[in-house]
């Protein structure tokens, strides 16, 4: 950490930031400059406290050096953490697709996008049953009725099965009935929510927020990992800014910088961020050659009346086109698609 | 609801949006102008599910002319809400000041803040118990051995008091225990958490998220008000943009278009989005010039030693500085600072 | 276009916005219902003034219905505008490499530079004369002299050669020595430009700036059709967010909504964006599979002694690595990288 | 400035980052750490090269110290600087009114409202006579027929008048006819723009840009100052950001920050920000109680049919009423407003 003085800085000054400095343990290294004082702080910089520091008068700018979180940073851990669901692998030489609908809406509508998935290949299955939703009188789910509908499918398809967990109460319900837990962009900085996925023994899908930093985003994993659960995977779905075309702009450029600050695999929902299905192939080929470990896109028997996201599902035939063309993508950037 | 049909749209595309629009209890209208047939919806418009016709390939885009919701807008209730906290008005000609440290640290340091602050005629004081943190290493909070130190300072000194709330399991001991209750930037679309502290009894401070549009956050009042509770306070705090020289960019410009779209209260919290002290008696001047009901402004007996937010707290001394320039400014919009 | 009148609106407000929308000969449509007044205008909206609509106080909300830009509209011209360069096509079924240095040095350092591209089979090559710089203290380009060496490596290289454009004075000049002409992100409203390098006889290369907004991208390229040049080819280059990671935001999310809102060729230049070698051949690889026409790349005989953006310029030995791994994902895309 | 090195660096690595800091006359002090190694930079750091160090692959990142700008910064110029423009002073204790159409249209509309504000005691006049228009179709101004109108105007008032200049080959021209330029958020970063204006001996009013940053909007004042001319008046005007319902964002948070960077005057432009009439007066007070040195209001005789800007343009009558609620919240400040 580099702490630097203010113009107007006293001895008195440097002895008292020196003397925090020491008291956590650390060792400081005093650089007096023409127009500037500069302390270096040698030592593990997390045990000290940034604000503290910065909160003095006589303090311009204090800059860290050190990436702030741990468990996640590539640093503690340099290969690849690859995250085993049932034989399905996360963060591996595969890119793993994950397909289905929105939402849990039936039996019917759930068995029938399932098996025709299974058909084509894919392994991996996605069904919500709680849904986040802006406006409180849009469908909000169907809770543990579809939890248990899910779990079904799973057991009766072996496709393997995940879906969205939002309230701390619902934890330990979702994590027995399904094979990953996910995480929404509205709750990436829940952190109570992320403490308690983290006492589960579930791998987490932990999406980012609408416009939460990559430091931010990597710290909420941190906060899964800390509870003791070390299976997190990342998934990029967007972030805002001013542009009025996209309901989002999928944030493409941050996976291969991600992918070098942490060892956690890094999946790609483009289907959000587009908001309609017209881009979707091309973000999906996009995602897949910038390096993304895997994809979540939704798929609905019948997207018309569906009950939630109808512009942006595509129907089982559709998706099978972009499926075939993906693949087709992921040979000539040396990966398999599943 | 105004429905722009495709390039290439056929009568039979045309009647099906029809059916839809009439199974709904509305009127459709249709014009064909030479380059676009364009349908407008009469009636509720509400009672329509936009996403489902927006699904529609022939459809090129669904736009509302409602505002889509209901209790917190001025059309349904044209005059301001006042919401009275034991005495202490929002939303009418005074402008309340709530001041306090960021969190709860100990009784000795909430007393002292706490007689501080009523000795200037503040009535209104704050204090977090529970903390969200970016990171999972950071001071969490004193949870409820907090909360019993916040109600002990409203008893004993009158002061209004209140505390933020995280967690869907704590809104019930937490309403128990303040008198008004505050949901933080990154709760604002915790769409459980709103639903549960839309069944107390307890007015709710809800803060804007990072980069919630104004339409979304009065969607998370409304998911209060739809629970049962209509004492909604709305509290700017900052977006996030660009700029990396200020921590968020306070958004005063949307105060006063807030104010036209609902009749709830609407007060400003400076502090956060400076991050620092110093431009910070400025931003509440702005707040009030601009149109605020109230502020929310952190106050600590010894700011450098403070467990979180060291850089952005006011000694009482520097705050009553602070608080009678503000009152200044008040007088001159023609409202009183309380 | 739809015209959304106030809540007190009055029939003579509405014969007046109808008299304002016949006297520019097109035709209203007036929808009465239980909470709105809507005014439909049939006819080519475009001729009206909505500004001027917008000012009146009893109108709530414009809402255009047609695409305000004419030339650059797909609706005008259904198929891709091909634009041919000397033989290298841009818009078709190739995708263009457009490789060379950030800003033209010397003699020696273009044609090393050149020569090397060339054997490669490169056709495009880029070197800026004139350098937009953040601090008038930084290096600001060669100037005529730099775009005499352009002109000569075109010339005995047979490499088709781009350079940038930054004053309204310069432009016949450039014109005059190069075969394409480029304006950077910070003149894409440069209005004045824009004209200017509509009357030559020379195709443009226009970048998006940090924060237009599509339709300001498409209006800048009608800027330019609109004075006679109809050889226009787009350039994503990333935008401003929120994210401190990486210096911009490269928007590959907008490039199939491009293509599909214009004909003419989209090409992206990764660099800029990234700031920093490392994440470039992703984001070439992405730019590829989502649809691009083509590519611009910064290649220096020795970046770390060049003149500008020394970290993001490629070494000619790791380009052509890159460039090899590029081929093979426009094959998977059904392309031919040249 | 502190350059980290990355993990795997040798001593070759770091004795060429000395050599490089030598070589520029600065001293380098080397700390090394467990996990890092640091280089401090003890000198004035603008003679280094950031770019090139930056570049090397083991150097992780390069942290400036020092504020790169020179001329702007108030380090080198501690008071706050006046410039008095025909006795009207900005950056003094006054508060500065600048008021006047859009757009100068015709004579008859100039004069009328030049002589309504003079009456009121307004004594600096706006209008432009060179419009950015984002559509080539729109109204692009009177050119040199409205300059030698503004001229006039500002001759048998006796009023202070600016215009906008957006071409380089225009700044000389519009000098002779006016008392201050203005330059334009579209023009921010139009580095050849900037070194013309520099070179007059009229103010210049920098607006920022839509996406610039502080830092970057400070360069581009130094660019003028660079060439000679130190009379440069910021104006905030507004920035881009997520949010719909207002066309820009306000961005009051940086006026006190700007104000502590740099000596210059910091005016406000709440006009273009908000598009509408409605908050431009709660906009214009929370300006003053934030600061700000003057405004920039829109005032025109007939706004309905106005060639440009129609929705935001106040009538005088609205403006006096505004004009005087403005100078109660000036006194509440300790200043004045003229």
């Amino acid at each position: 950490m580099i702490i630097v003085m203010g113009k107007s800085v006293t001895q008195e000054h440097i002895d008292h930031v020196v003397e925090i400095i020491e008291k956590d343990g650390l060792e400081a290294h005093i650089s007096k400059g023409s127009t500037n004082c500069i302390i270096g702080v040698i030592g593990d910089e997390r045990k000290l406290d940034v604000d503290k520091i910065n909160a003095l008068d006589y303090v311009e700018k204090v800059m860290p050096v050190q990436k702030p979180y741990r468990r996640v940073s590539r640093e503690v851990h340099p290969d690849n953490t690859v995250i085993d669901v049932k034989g399905v692998k996360f963060g591996g030489k595969d890119i793993v697709m994950i397909a289905g609908p929105c939402a849990c809406e039936s039996e019917e509508q759930m068995f029938e996008i399932a098996y025709a998935l299974k058909k084509m290949g894919v392994r991996a299955f996605r069904a919500s049953a709680y849904k986040p939703r802006t406006s409180p009188y849009a469908f909000q789910g169907m809770g543990v009725e579809g939890l248990k509908i899910i779990r079904k499918v799973g057991d009766e398809t072996g496709l393997v099965v995940e879906t969205e967990v939002m309230d701390t109460r619902d934890v330990e319900t979702v994590a027995k009935y399904v094979d990953m837990i996910r995480i929404g962009a509205r709750n990436t900085q829940n952190f109570d929510l992320l403490k308690e996925v983290g006492k589960v023994n579930k791998p987490v899908i932990l999406k980012n927020g609408l416009s939460t930093t990559v430091d931010e985003w990597l710290f909420a994993a941190e906060y899964i990992m800390n509870e003791g659960n070390q299976d997190v995977i990342l998934c990029e779905r967007g972030i805002r800014t001013f542009e009025p075309l996209t309901r989002n702009t999928l944030n493409l450029s941050v996976i291969p910088l991600v992918k070098k600050l942490t060892h956690l695999p890094v999946i790609v929902d483009p289907c959000h961020a587009a908001g309609k299905r017209e881009p979707i192939p091309y973000l999906a080929k996009a995602s897949i050659a910038v390096g993304a470990d895997g994809l979540l896109i939704e798929v609905h028997n019948d997207p018309e009346n569906a009950m939630s996201d109808q512009a942006q599902q595509f129907t089982p035939k559709d998706f099978e086109v972009m499926y075939n063309d993906l693949k087709k993508v992921a040979l000539a950037v040396g990966r398999k698609l599943v």
